[in-house]
Formats: C-alpha cells, structure tokens, sequence
C-alpha cells in the first residue's frame, strides 16, 4: 500500500508571504487543492501552482452563512478531495491551533482516519510584536503574555479574571479580534482599577495599511475617533507594552507610572 | 548615503530548519557575521553562506558566565559588525520577543541609533501545539493560552495568580522552562483545588529525539520516573489539553472530568 500524503492543516501567518514558514510553503507549492479562509492575503494564494484548485471557505461577519454548515462543508471538501488522491492543503490565518478551528478539523479528520498534519504559523499577535517591537515578555519587566479572543462564538464577554490578573503581574494582554469589545475591556480594566496603562491596536499587521495605534486605556475611545481602523486588528494592552518607534508619541500621551501603581 | 542594512534580530523557531520563516532563511543567506544562542539548532547554522563568521553567543546553565557581560559582549559585537559594513544576524531560539531578550537588545541598537529588524519566529509553545495536536484555544472550550516563563531572572518564583486564573476558566497554560519549577506548579495548582487535568511535558520539539510525556497533574511525577527528559522542554497544562495521538494513554492515566470541578 502507498503510504498516502497527509491532509496539511497550514498556518499562513499575519499576511506577509516571507512569514510563511519555508514548511507552509512547501505545501502552498505542492497543493492540488487548497482550501483557504476569509482572512489569507491575496499573495499568499499566488504561492500556489497554476493549476491548484483553490476553494474559498471563508466566513465573514453578518454573510448569513451557518458556521456550523460551513464547517461540515470543509470537512467534506477534506475529506473528498482526499479520497480522491488530492494532495489538500487547510490555509488558516496565522497559526492553525490559535483562534482559529484547527482543532476541530484535527478532529474530524482524526475520527475519519484520514492521516494529517498541522504545520505551525506565526500568530498575529507575534507578528505584531516584531512588527512594532512591542515587547510581549522582558526580562525583569513582563514574564507573561496571554493571547486570548475578544469573544466567545456564542457572543458572550469573555471571562475578565485572567485579564486582570495578568495586566496586575505586569503581563501583557492580547485580545485577537477585540475591537468589537473594546469598551467592556475598558470598563473590565476600570472596574478593576487599571487606569493610564499602554494600550495598542495593531492594525492589518504585515498587510497593506499596516497601522500601530499607540494610546492609553484611557486615551484610546478619543484617539479611535480621529483614526481609521481597518482590520483585522488586535488589542495590546500592558503596563510594559512600551514602545521604541512611537515612543515620543507615547510619552506625551501618558504619564509616567510609579510601578506599584497597578496593584489595587 | 547609502542606506544601511539593519541589524536583523531573527526567531530561529523551535529547532527544525523547515519551521523557519522564509523571510528569516533569507537572512542567514545574508548573513556575513552571525551572533546565535546556545539552543540554536545545529540544522539551522547549516543554512548560512561558508564565509559567515559564526559567532557562539549563548550562556548554559552554572557555564560561570556573568549574565549581564555576556549580554553587554553581545551588543558591542553586534555595534562592531554593523559598523565594519557586515550584515549582522542576531539568530535567537523560538521568537526573539518571547523569554528571550529581544527586547534589550532592540533598546541597545535604537540607543546606538543602529538600524534594526525583528524577524519573527514559531515559538517553542505554538510548535509544540502543531506538533502533538495539542489544542491552545478551541471553540466553545477554551479561549485563552498563557504564556509564562517558569521563573524570574533573579530565581523566584513567578506570580501564579494568571496562572491559576487562567486554568479556572478553561484555558491553557504554557510553561516555558517550566520542568525544573514543576514542583512549585504542583503545589500552587493542589494549593488552588485544580487537580487532576492534562499536564503534558513537551520535550525537543522539532528536534532529535523529541517526545511528548503525556500524563495529569496527579500522575507526572510518577511518569517522570521511567520516563528521560532531555530538554529544552515546556509544562502545558489545562483541561483541554487533550490529545489525538496518545489519547488512549491519557484516558488510562485520568478519570472524566466533570464540566464544574475546575470550579472550587
């Protein structure tokens, strides 16, 4: 028996096609069939062969799709072009197993004993902090990050106690889609007593229109009135979430914090 | 004038040279001087021109060496380089933002006004996520991961509040540099009423002789016993850290968790 090429669930990074990893791109250029998300940038998809047939499998807010409809389609489409002798590559934005449905898939793939493969890829919140050398851990400053979604699927706020917990050890928070939720993270962080703490929003990181947004917890609802924001973008919030590009430009919108500041 | 090359500061990833960016492969071909660290894999120094000056620049546990000369050595031959007109690569284990020190070294070169870059890499966390299908975030289960360093620079232990924050609310988290607190983990989690979840040591991912140790919080020190560790190696731990591959182990190592015994 010919021992059957994988199912490769591939993370295509913020955008950027040199932040692919030289994996994922082995697999774009070996991809019969590519499956990929709303979010994958147009350069990306170029990385594939000419005759690659790539499907779109995308979601959008408000497109009235079903999720969970969609999701049984890609499953299917998987599991079809597979059987088929198709070498199928799952493009996801940025890293498969980070905010997107890898797991899932995983999963479905698992119970079908269809053989596959997840290749890692530079999560958005990674990308940002070398984008705009904002430091996510620092020696003798910030030993912790979390990266956490600003949702859950069914719209619920998320539970704000490891939030504040991290900001308060002096940990720097990531919220992956949290625009939206902006104002609950903020009253979340006031309720709890932090105020006057660098907060970013890293806008469409490594793709055109590549924006920092640098502000305060409590400069930031004014600043967002004068700036556009395209998306996708991530919030950044931590008290050592400094900058060095900006940095002028961050020092006249806070004051210097004395560090025992934060713990209420 | 002609404008000058930046010093690049490049994530290495977790050790396979296939999980490097492209864009950092493309810079170890630059590369005339290159400053790495002592978990860089040996793959991945291959990947440089024959005439790069490869420059050893790492510190190993009790090796004698004072921390703060070494890294200031670092920064004076990162300034000599650049200066004598040689591309100069800063080649760091995993993500150069990420328990590295990054961040310093960005400080060092915007002081000296050197040009700088930061090329992203795959963390050892999010590849050892791919790598064992172990579930960071998922739909419905868990919306947040922590990444947190096992100890401080100056040997204490590390604020656990996030830590047992985060597991209370379904999330994962990751320990890097995690196997020689472990005990410390253990009691502070018992100490919190969190027992018996998934605790997985992942142990030179990408590298020779990787391996996953899979087992719970009740049965790690047990399985420690016959099982060699060699590291580098990362603690992940959290409810829904299941896993595919080994799960017939891990449903013979813990009982069913019912959906509230997190909650104490």
């Amino acid at each position: 028996m010919i021992e059957r090429v994988p199912v490769s669930l591939v993370g295509a990074g913020p955008g950027d096609p040199e932040l692919l990893t030289v994996k994922a791109l082995k697999r774009l250029q070996q991809a019969d069939v590519l499956l990929y998300d709303a979010l994958i940038d147009e350069r990306i998809l170029e990385e594939t062969r000419p005759d690659c047939v790539k499907i779109y499998a995308g979601k959008k807010c408000r497109d009235g799709q079903n999720p969970q409809e969609r999701q049984d389609e890609i499953h299917r489409q998987m599991a079809l072009h597979f059987r088929k002798g198709k070498q199928v590559v799952r493009l996801k934005a940025g890293d498969p197993m980070i905010f997107g449905r890898g797991m899932e898939e995983v999963r479905f793939l698992e119970s079908e004993s269809i053989p596959w493969e997840v290749v890692p890829g530079i999560s958005a919140g990674i990308a940002a902090s070398s984008a705009f050398a904002l430091p996510l851990t620092e020696r003798n400053k910030s030993r912790m990050v979390l990266f956490t979604s600003g949702y859950t699927s069914s719209g619920e706020t998320p539970g704000c106690d490891p939030l504040v917990s991290v900001i308060k050890e002096g940990g720097t928070v990531v919220v992956y889609m949290g625009l939206t939720k902006l104002h609950c993270l903020l009253e979340v962080m006031e309720k709890a007593g932090i105020g006057n703490i660098p907060l970013m929003i890293a806008d469409r990181v490594s793709q055109e229109g590549e924006q920092l947004l640098a502000a305060t917890t409590d400069t930031v609802l004014t600043r967002l009135e004068s700036v556009r924001v395209q998306g996708p973008s991530l919030v950044m919030v931590g008290k050592y979430l400094e900058t060095l590009e900006p940095k002028e430009l961050l020092e006249s919108l806070y004051q210097q914090i004395p560090d025992t500041s934060l713990l209420t």
